[in-house]
């Protein structure tokens, strides 16, 4: 559908960095990691994705390899002298639970977006994982966007409150995890948070629940629950959530929104259950080592998993009435 | 539909208690509890139930009338000079998290359970959460039933569990919650744990996951993930699960099997949504509380939504295809 048209379709802002992952079972010294390279390795299944991001003159010619392997335009990928941003982390048994180990941000702490003249008119954009005030940066440089997405991490909320409030404001959808929305709103309950995220302006707040799958909210009043697909393992969880975005947003890239430009709330349910299907398959080997071979027959094949999953008789009645 | 039927339909033996509940906001000293209360609540609002379990001689008379105004036959229900069991406990912050006060078994130390004749051929049987012992006690007692249904306890698990395990090698169908399965298993993948589980010659593993839903696995390969109803609050998660399985039993009573016998996946699985249905309106306030107030075309009603929050469009192919 996309194949005979020229539009860059997804912009994708984030990290691209070097990991060290360990889990109670495998020990990984450097393998590719950042958010941003989890989203393209998704999105990029979908359609063509716009990277912009940083790189040190030691950034691996093999990950470089698997970038141009996929229709992802690099244009944005500024490569500068010095280290590639580093992340060293350490899952426990319950793979829920993972320490920080280390962080070397290298060339990643001068960064500043800038967003290549072809790319400011991506109508989808990604906000991956980073500074709000880099966040605000990207907002700054794009405009006419279709939907802008918006992912933050506990960081943010506890140190850079003011400014991610202000990119919460802007954007289009929030993505957040239960604890997110619970440490930002204060309140217990994920329905009363969820309600206070919308009235700041968002048009739907995605809450990622993990093995538990996915909640959305829609300013309105749509309520989704989309279901996880089971995993008997998980091998590396990481990513899984930059994963999620990279296949909500590959999905709808691959959508026409109504005549009035905005997705049907048939659309987002469909983009959930895209993002849950990918960050499934995300967590099935360390690093992208699963997203590099996927295809979209894979990901169909659960998602008609996923039909037989989760849904019943719509037309249950009671019998005594 | 059962209403022209004399059959007794479903047996539940238990606990009928007096509780005392602390919550962060409030103190109840004396409400009607007890496993058997909960899900004689629930499942006599689809149809009657044959009550097996003990009282004392101060078990109030208000409580005895709540049970009279439903279609719970009693003559199952022993009453003995002494104190009826008490439970104490007291919720913090997050609702999952509880502690026990106090237990005081009073007639309930010396009960075993005797099943009226009446009810020795009810088609369904529900062994709520009571010694392994005694639950043996009830099987030996009870035949010809369509199915029949164990709920157990972290208790059990750590101090009877041979008692269990013979327990669960007789039953049909099994509910557990997450950590219960991790618990007894001892594997950290709950799909694991319910294929060891289902070996041991269940139908059926109904995993309870409190507000993130319920899963069901099938010995025929059955996976499915029912949705919970959103709750903006909970005043009171005592009873929720007695309460899943009164909603599930009591929708199953009204359900005519297939010509072998057996419910259809299809049933079990509308079963398992009327469990999370009326497990939400447990918690909506303290004890049995709503589910006094509680009507079939409520239950409909939060059907119909589910239906609206879980179901998504079956049809998705790859446009790239």
């Amino acid at each position: 559908m996309k194949g005979s048209e020229t539009t860059l379709s997804i912009l994708v802002v984030g990290s691209v960095a070097i990991d060290a992952i360990e889990t109670p079972f495998t020990k990984l010294d450097a393998i590719m990691g950042g958010a941003a390279s989890y989203f393209c390795a998704s999105a990029s299944l979908y359609d063509q994705v716009n990277l912009v991001a940083i790189v040190g003159s030691d950034f691996p010619q093999e990950y470089m390899d698997f970038l141009h392997s996929r229709p992802i335009d690099l244009r944005g990928l500024q490569i500068k002298e010095g280290k590639t941003f580093f992340w060293r982390g350490r899952y426990h048994m319950d793979m829920n639970m993972r320490d920080t180990l280390d962080t070397q941000l290298g060339v990643y702490a001068d960064f500043h977006p800038v967003i290549p003249a072809e790319y400011r008119h991506s109508p989808l954009v990604f906000l991956a994982n980073i500074q709000p005030d880099l966040q605000l940066e990207v907002l700054e440089q794009v405009s006419g966007a279709r939907l802008t997405v918006l992912d933050t991490m506990e960081l943010w909320i506890m140190t850079a409150r003011p400014q991610l409030t202000e990119v919460i404001k802007r954007v289009d959808v929030l993505l957040m995890s239960e604890e997110e929305v619970r440490q930002y709103t204060e309140q217990p309950s994920i329905l009363t948070g969820a309600r206070q995220l919308l009235d700041m302006g968002l048009q739907y707040l995605v809450v990622k629940q993990g093995s538990y799958g996915a909640l959305l909210f829609g300013a309105d009043g749509t309520y989704f629950s989309a279901p996880s697909y089971p995993l008997a393992e998980v091998s590396d969880p990481t990513g899984a959530g930059d994963s999620f975005a990279g296949g909500m947003l590959g999905y709808l890239s691959t959508t026409e929104p109504g005549a009035n430009g905005c997705y049907t709330t048939d659309d987002i349910k469909r983009s959930i259950v895209h993002g849950n299907i990918i960050g499934s398959f995300a967590c099935a080997d360390f690093g992208i080592g699963r997203l590099r071979t996927l295809t979209l027959s894979e990901i169909e094949q659960r998602y008609k998993e996923l039909v037989k999953y989760s849904h019943f008789d719509p037309n249950w009645v009671p019998l005594h009435l």
